[in-house]
């Protein structure tokens, strides 16, 4: 099943930054702001394997990603799924973020995963299963976002 | 003990949305995006008594909010503090959020208590103890994130 449809795909991949969330070691939400690249229905962020959100995310297989444009009426997507961290052919991934951190034309070349491994990245993923909330999206119908 | 610093203030007090997170009934977060008006040490939401955000605050007494700015290097703030719902005294903090939301120059006039509650308005208040993360605000020093 495709949870994403191809406005919200537009939408996601026209914004870099998002609001992750993940769950904490008692159970209370942990916010982190955090650039991403949607592959497929996936979507991928970098982050170092001793980070909180990574121990979140290893700890609970679960994370939230609210994305949200700049202006009125504020159109925005929350993404809340089963999460992972990969540690597997993670370059191309990490490179696209990386290029998207950097602001530049295009990506740096795709470091091996034990180049990466040796700086500690690795890849936190969100497998869209469901949409949780879409409001505002142009054309989009409204969720409840309660 | 003033955990908003005048920056931090600055940075909230120029924003109008954040993406608030809650605690659900499974202890997952739940992510939405909000308007708010700081007052003082805490930010205050409108929303409805029946809405998830607001019985996820009754039942758990938490709340998270992350401020983001809208352009590289995406300047952040996470508060992540004791939140309760308020039914009292709400109704000039309802007007300036309802300002917010219009984009009007000054706020509507104030509703009474029973009015708002006619309509089920409440305000999420989020008191802010201390600062969780802050990023990339100007002249601010910046805070580990994770």
């Amino acid at each position: 099943m495709q949870a994403l449809t191809p406005q919200l795909i537009d939408f996601l991949d026209a914004h870099h930054v998002g609001v992750l969330a993940t769950v904490d070691e008692v159970a209370m939400p942990r916010q982190s702001v955090v650039y991403y690249v949607r592959e497929e229905q996936r979507l991928l962020i970098s982050t170092e394997s001793k980070r909180l959100k990574a121990r979140d995310v290893r700890r609970s297989g679960w994370a939230s990603l609210c994305v949200l444009g700049h202006e009125r009426p504020y159109p925005s997507a929350v993404l809340s799924a089963p999460a992972e961290i990969l540690t597997e052919s993670i370059g191309p991934a990490t490179a696209a973020i990386v290029q998207r951190v950097a602001g530049s034309p295009g990506p740096p070349d795709a470091q091996s995963d034990e180049a990466l491994a040796a700086i500690d990245r690795v890849i936190l993923a969100i497998t869209v299963e469901a949409v949780t909330a879409v409001n505002y999206l142009p054309a989009a119908t409204e969720a409840a976002d309660s």
